[in-house]
């Protein structure tokens, strides 16, 4: 039997997930801080049946190295005013917006998630993240970034205080009865009142209970306390993309962890991240690929890979072997999943940045016909290494365009994307429950 | 010769700016959670050619007194993600959120606001004010609110690292140009790197500089601390309506405040609140009002005065005449302009909390037909007590309907507000210059 599977589509970049996608000749950087450009994105996704658009986000523009301020596309809209607009521009399909527990007070994001979540009825969905970096800390009074594992209990209280406001209000709260008088049912209300570690928020919120109950809630789960935290609070993960039996080993070892939580694992979802550069032949999937490839300048992969691996080696050329001294670095900025660093400690030494750079890149995209992107796709969810994927597009908007000209009839062919839409929340159509109110002890 | 006015249609509570306004026979307090209606607001307000839309906020559940939990309908959407979706259904008209400084970060509202500018090419607005109430607070961590003048540096400090933000690129900062590789010009950043009493923020922000320089900034000057902020930072104040000699002295005041701050008076508007309820005839008006005080129940009347005056009424008759004490209360919480106290100073003693209330709701409205409506505002606007109007609504959607339907074309037939809109940015409509980036010393 056929199994279902999840799709996402992810806005990592406005321009693409290559951090130089937006240089390739279809692509509009000028508009990438217009609603046209994610207009035309969302309602790709959508003519796919993607279960939900996921949009990336940071805090911060990252202007560590020149590099990153020269030819970097980094500029964005922020994701929950973006969302909003686009579910006037949708009807159908999810709206997942990447929020920092870091940097973020629990009633506002409530309030936000709730709001977009009625405003859509029923597809709001947040990507929770501790953030990464210190510039993030940055904007926001601090000058480093909050040790690992405090930013996770952090988080974990954070998603447990947003939730008790989600359920400030039972769902028939709100009799609104112009006759009687009566807008709410004073006996259906529940003060939140939670004083925690770090937080005090008494509640309750000025919003109705979400349409889904509780918004859908994703993580991008890499590190063993993210694991964790997923586990223990998630509805799926956004995992990074690895080797087959790489990938089935963290997929079982995630869902074990969800089972040992006391939550149900076939009502989790695991979806790796999916890189597909797909072409109506072979070759010109690969021309465009190494296109990609060489469409990033020197100096960007000398300082993304100094960046990545820990090693300073800016102001040398991409093309001067160097002896990779592994990382040492104790700072709390997440750095998982780091290929630049396993390519270096799987490769051959002496490695030139941008042979570093290209096997990296190489070894985190999918390359082919349709029919082969449809393989490796059945192959990972058949043998239980996904439930489905968060497709990140390599540049925007052709990626995506493509992978629902070409790769979307292949699935849906096959029995794993359905053909339409069927009606009901983002929560019906990932099989999740909606969540009852948790009745107070 | 007629002095073109500036109008905003206010939503204060999503069924009108009276308490119960959502119990009119026409409301639909069901749809108060929904797009729909809002969808409904802006395009009729965007049909009477006004300048903004204007959303009050709140970060609080006002529960203090079971006849707010009962009676008074609150619920609402975030602003921010609300007026996105309402870009997306309009194509001239201002978007103005209601923003706390007190309980936000500078970070976050400079790129959401620069993304709704963005979004809407050059309609977002600002409504900045300080919060008011300990509810407010105890969402936030704390037990007590601010005290008022610290609010208030607190907020000076907010706007001008907003504006640092903002300026974190030049307009021209962004070739990207596929051919070189270059997305920004490094030349063109400015990083705010801003270390005051309150926020330490470095920036730069990760949008482009907003369509309009600045988004517009209102605020609600209505105390001496407010109207000092206005005068120094703010496009616009929205002030209480006043008996017309104490608003020409307030506009006055006002004006000199912003003359003596080195600003341009004339590109300052002064918009007070106008809450009309308008008829066909006078005395299908004063039905209206008559039948939307009455829609107030007698609980929330006591609490409401109670509440108003600083003086404990609760589990009173309605209809019960007290002897008042006038508020000798020291707490935070503003409670400017306050026309309960007022309506009790200079009224006859012993009065009932009904009357207290009804004389109040009269005192604040503006009754009458289309003509006789317009005739106060073109008083008002030519005797220099106003540059235009924030017309509250007090059930909605029927009052807007009507204004639009009956009072925009005696307005516009006066030469006082055009027929359509011209091309450009809500800075633009409001004939306010857009700033320059302040070139750092």
């Amino acid at each position: 039997m056929t199994r279902r599977i999840h799709l996402g589509a992810f806005a990592f970049h406005p321009g693409g997930a290559h951090v130089t996608g937006w240089r390739h000749e279809t692509a509009r950087p000028d508009r990438h801080l217009t609603i046209g450009h994610y207009k035309h994105f969302a309602q790709t996704a959508e003519r796919g049946v993607f279960d939900t658009i996921f949009l990336a986000d940071g805090l911060y523009f990252w202007d560590r190295h020149p590099s990153g301020v020269d030819h970097y596309g980094q500029l964005r809209l922020e994701p929950l005013t973006l969302l909003s607009a686009l579910a006037v521009h949708t009807s159908h399909i999810g709206l997942a917006a990447t929020i920092s527990t870091t940097y973020n007070e629990p009633y506002h994001v409530a309030r936000s998630l709730a709001s977009l979540d009625h405003l859509s009825r029923g597809r709001a969905a947040w990507n929770l993240v501790t953030s990464r970096y210190d510039e993030e800390a940055r904007n926001f009074g601090g000058d480093h970034h909050l040790d690992h594992s405090r930013r996770y209990e952090r988080g974990e209280e954070f998603v447990r205080t947003v939730e008790e406001l989600w359920d400030s209000w039972d769902d028939d709260a709100f009799p609104a009865d112009r006759q009687s008088g009566i807008f709410a049912d004073r006996s259906r209300l529940h003060t939140a009142d939670h004083r925690g570690e770090f937080f005090r928020v008494r509640g309750p919120l000025n919003i109705a209970r979400p349409p889904q109950g509780y918004p859908v809630q994703f993580q991008a789960g890499g590190s063993p306390a993210g694991q964790q935290l997923a586990a223990r609070t998630a509805d799926a993960v956004f995992a990074g993309y690895r080797p087959l039996a790489e990938a089935q080993a963290f997929y079982a070892g995630l869902k074990q962890q969800v089972e040992d939580a006391g939550r149900d694992p076939e009502a989790f979802h695991i979806l790796p991240t999916l890189q597909p550069v797909v072409g109506s032949t072979r070759s010109e999937a690969e021309d465009l690929a190494e296109q990609l490839l060489a469409s990033t300048p020197d100096a960007l992969i000398v300082e993304d890979v100094s960046h990545s691996i820990g090693q300073d080696l800016t102001g040398r050329s991409a093309d001067e072997p160097f002896e990779f001294e592994p990382d040492t670095d104790t700072s709390n900025e997440s750095r998982s999943p780091n290929r630049r660093a396993d390519a270096l400690r799987t490769g051959d030494h002496p490695a030139t940045p941008r042979q570093v750079y290209a096997r990296s890149f190489r070894e985190g995209i999918v390359v082919g016909t349709a029919a082969e992107v449809a393989d490796t796709i059945e192959e990972r969810v058949e043998t239980r290494a996904a439930d489905g994927f968060i497709v990140q597009s390599l540049t925007l908007p052709y990626s995506l365009d493509r992978f629902v000209e070409l790769v979307t009839p292949e699935l849906q062919r096959r029995g794993l994307t359905p053909e339409s839409y069927a009606p009901g929340t983002l929560r019906d159509r990932l099989g999740l429950e909606r969540p009852a109110r948790v009745v107070p002890a």
